[in-house]
């Protein structure tokens, strides 16, 4: 996966244009996409699709010297994303103090910034460089178009047995940041190519921030409606933090029990966050109109970090064994919503007597109970058909046994005929 | 504030009477009282109107001496309320004993005691100084009146937009005592005189405890049972506790949550209770019969300080910053209830786009994000206009903001046309 | 009970077979038991009751010496439970081996083992005697019959003036182990003997573990659907641990909230757990098709305590004050099940005048309210018919006041015609 984001890294991406296009190009190499074209104007919801924005170079150049100080050439980050284009200009530095953006507190630091909706232009540049130009006269120039073309997304789709879908939803309007979201990327591609023949159908969806998740969702309202059971938001999915879900606005959604399940079997730090409007493409999808069961998973949260929309956000910020651990994690949680089945106990009157079904141990007396037997007790138990709660993540929760116990003792009980599934 | 308290304080208050009469005098001076007069023996609920007492002069004078060593003059505490009329008798200190109430552990303060319903007589006194009398003769001479006559209670109405009421309900009953409740009348005068043009129609009842409110009930039912929306009952406002508010029986009104989430934003030390069926006249409103949405507003407990009815509880144990926080606080919930509304997303699907609204920062990137716009994001957010707690007091306890920027948020959306206000 | 204790320790009981049947007679002196004798192959539920056990003799001889090294003599738990005849037979140790069982971790206690339902047989030793038996012949030999008889239990019954009934049920199937359960079955015959003119009907089932409850509710499926309104697995009674009370799969059955009211009440240090389908026989009452209502109390909790199952269960582990501490908890948990009742408070406008009704103390003004006059505020306050927790149990949990103040509020006030009890 590291691997992946130092190659889509240098790439000026923006929430349209072909650096997205190309970062498209890129994963398709390892998973087949469904590349969307939509036009500038286009109406999208609340929205309309702006018009697309291409940079090639962009400098500020010290007169007296010709050297350029800020080089759009060095870091993608120097430009203010959606700059309009300006032709070789030289101003003083008082003059152009007003278009600099820098991180006073973090100096050796260059900003992202952004204006995709108010026409302007600007520089983001290390503190430390701007404390170190002399007054004087600079040339500033940005060789960019902004003219109407199109907002570009991507589907990959996993078929599963069902029709009902595990949306997976990743942005992909960040120029030069690491975690923020190549991480997110290359963790959403390797779980594309380890899902095999699932049960449910998985759609991962690239799409630039906000706009892009709004253009997929008014394009895909009767999926949205009917189809989509349960979907993750992955960002920030590289960083050294440990992880961290967001609850999805129902807050007791199926992903929402599951991913906190996974977090707190697993026994290490993690943290669970209840719903708030406010973070990734989950505050879209989970707009009250459509008020899907989709959490976020990141590792430090959203913001949460000092590197965040900073070039400290680099491929050295991000770690393999980070990234992997997020792939982990994601994948016992589409493993819990794959196995999640509600049971009828078929014996319910007492318990069925294991032992003679080999499903027991026989020697009686000892205080060391297995933990499949235990598990084979609690389905057992809690599999009465009426009960709300009696799914096995219900039961997983109930008893204190990880999933796969509970998973393991279903599938044995209702290979002997004591369960059956329900619904 | 402080001020009327000084002046209310020596009357001599009872469940009826003159002392009742003049302090509503005091407070029409104020704002404007409609007083009802109601004879003794009408029937009020499970009760009856008592007969009225008055008091003028009594004493118990050392026969030896001469001198009053007890003297109604100096305090009206010294005579158990409703004490029968006694003309001058004289008793040994061994016969007068049984009718001598004092404070053992705190002897040099003198105990606040009545007997409404059984005919009897008695004085109050410091324990220090019935440890200093000489056994010998005393003369003992209660100049009062018990006879049939009227209970009196008042009313002042701040008319407001709607039908619906806020009940502002204080006792009126205890003689020299300060906090308890001398305090909470100069509070609900203030608030009275602050409201200009409110939503709620508010009505401010002074009242004698218990017989007071049950006579206030009955003539009231169905106003109690269809017009009071929210109620607090005000008491123990001027003392140097923390505020403190108990929730009323139903434990989920409005004015629970509202008290509850002003005191919590205050981020001051406060107490909230469960509800208790004992106390002020919260007992009476919260009685199972009307289980009105009342709760009780104090500093310190019902009951819940030394000074508790004792003569130490006088015009200098309650203070005028006291007071000012007390009303500052009752104001700050009645804005909550004033604007607490629920309202409808226009544009559920998807964020709206704020930025072309002008509600939104134009410049993306930032981490740091305005409350403001925070509490737009939760607003639109939360009202689908389905939920059962979407209210702006939900959204506010659900987001941790405060009130107010969820209030001004909503307000701003609802300009821009993105809410409407349903029901 | 340590008497009963003692007396009934030296059986060797099994789920089958003549030391039950001695133990239900010895039990038979104090309570008048109906015993029932169902035949080995009857069909129970999913369950066939098995082959009759009974024992005669056993030991292993050390064929050098002629000595016994263990003797079913000594202890009755020195054989594994349902161990298949075994005619002299001479073995050397190493072959013998496998059928040894001994706790390496406690070497000087004799395990307890059964094999009900897999027919072998074995010994269970000292860790320390196998280690210290030189190798060599040893000659074994088991006087055991296993063989078409019956499964005995027995039930006693105190009839009460409803026939909704409380069901107590110890298991009788363990051989010389005293807390485990002949603690439990000592402090149920003390609670039948106290049983007077009780409101609920008693039912007393002492049974063995697993298939003598599992008979039980085979032959009583209408009186479990229909009648059992309350019941409690009483086992572990005796032991020196505070008290453990464990819900009911319901959870939140009238029995779990009795229980745990009693002991939060006593003040005292005790254990309240949620369901699990692991322990005593309340795994078969609480099977999803039965799922009534039976809480399990004990002291130590199942398999919670380093003697448990082993030779160090004597009857000096259990003591007399343990035993009865469990008696008087257990009554004080009836108490409440005979107590609890819903009122419709008749007086529900205002509070209604106690004191006329001589309730309440007629001098007002003092701080310091009885108990007993809060209990009745609570219940005149909290008995308004409609609320669904409004029976005295809740509002004693509400209040905070103990059971019995608050059940003693309710009787006064229905005496006074203030409250009608309700369904």
């Amino acid at each position: 996966m590291h691997e992946l984001v130092r190659r889509l890294y240098p790439l000026c991406r923006s929430i349209t244009g072909d650096g997205v296009r190309r970062t498209l190009e890129i994963v398709g190499e390892s998973i087949p996409l469904d590349v969307s074209e939509v036009p500038t104007g286009t109406e999208v919801l609340d929205w309309i699709v702006p018009k697309e924005w291409n940079i090639r170079d962009a400098y500020i150049k010290d007169v007296a010297t010709g050297r350029r100080v800020v080089d759009f050439n060095e870091s993608n980050l120097h430009v203010v994303g959606y700059s309009v284009p300006v032709p070789p200009t030289v101003l003083s530095l008082a003059e152009l103090r007003g278009r600099l953006h820098t991180l006073p507190e973090q100096p050796d630091l260059i900003p992202y910034r952004t204006s995709y909706y108010k026409e302007t232009w600007g520089f983001c540049l290390r503190h430390e460089t701007l404390a170190g130009l002399p007054e004087g006269d600079y040339e500033v120039m940005i060789d960019s178009t902004l003219a109407d073309g199109h907002l570009t997304y991507a589907e990959h789709v996993v078929p599963g047995r069902t029709d009902r879908e595990v949306l997976v939803s990743c942005h992909v309007c960040h120029p030069s940041l690491a975690n923020d979201n190549l991480a997110g990327i290359a963790v959403a591609v390797s779980l594309a190519l380890r899902l095999k023949d699932p049960y449910h159908t998985y759609r991962f969806v690239f799409a630039p921030g906000t706009i892009g998740s709004i253009t997929w969702l008014a394009r895909n309202r009767e999926r949205a409606a009917h189809k989509i059971a349960h979907g993750l938001v992955l960002a920030c999915a590289g960083d050294r933090g440990s992880l961290t879900y967001k609850h999805s606005r129902r807050g007791d959604a199926e992903i929402d029990r599951a991913a906190a399940h996974v977090l707190r079997a697993s026994g290490r730090e993690h943290t669970v966050l209840p719903f708030s409007p406010y973070g990734y493409d989950e505050r879209q999808y989970c707009s009250p109109g459509f008020n899907l069961p989709v959490g976020c998973m990141t590792r430090s949260t959203y913001a949460g970090y000092p590197e965040y929309h900073t070039s400290g956000d680099d491929p050295d910020f991000v770690s393999a064994e980070a990234m992997s651990d997020t792939l982990e994690t994601c994948w016992e949680v589409f493993q819990v919503l794959e196995r999640n089945r509600r049971y009828l106990n078929l014996s319910p009157y007492g318990e069925p007597q294991l032992g003679r079904r080999g499903l027991y141990g026989s020697l009686g007396g000892r205080s060391d109970t297995q933990r499949l037997q235990m598990a084979m007790l609690w389905v057992l138990n809690q599999s009465d058909g009426v009960s709300p709660d009696c799914a096995l993540l219900d039961i997983a929760e109930k008893s204190g046994l990880p999933f796969d116990a509970v998973a393991e003792a279903a599938r044995a009980l209702a290979e002997a005929g004591l369960l059956k599934e329900i619904r």
